[in-house]
């Protein structure tokens, strides 16, 4: 399946924390704070709970998004392509 | 057709202007730099064409997906939901 992970985390030691996390279950960063790719439904709910156990659900928010291979050819990107120093 | 719009913006100004933009063409914040609603394709282009505007394409970064119904409904919302006082 094909997920779109979107969020607003104020820490920044959380921050770098999600992403790390997110790479390690083989999401990609599309933007300072969203990441897409493939993801199985098992490894979906291991995401689901590192991502419940990392941030503050006070103040945090996080959409994660299952997406169609179809709408995810049909985005429309403006402007600069993500670079890979934007680790926090 | 449902839509989801994510930005990366570095300038204020411009922040606040295609969030408003946003709005204009119906969409809804959904967390700090995050919109989604419902669109027609005229519409679309108006958006398109009034995101090209605003934003600066050497720094900035858009990603306009759209998004199947049920797979919006089948999204995981984790945290506090969105607060309008976060204009910018």
């Amino acid at each position: 399946m094909k997920l779109l992970v979107v969020y607003d985390v104020s820490d920044n030691e959380k921050r770098l924390k999600l992403a790390n996390s997110l790479k390690k279950h083989g999401l990609k960063r599309i933007q300072r704070s969203a990441f897409e790719g493939d993801i199985d439904s098992q490894r979906l709910k291991d995401l689901v709970r590192a991502v419940r156990n990392i941030v503050d659900t006070k103040t945090d928010i996080v959409h994660i998004i299952p997406l169609g291979i179809r709408d995810w050819e049909n985005r429309i990107v403006i402007g600069k392509e993500v670079e890979e120093e934007w680790i926090i």
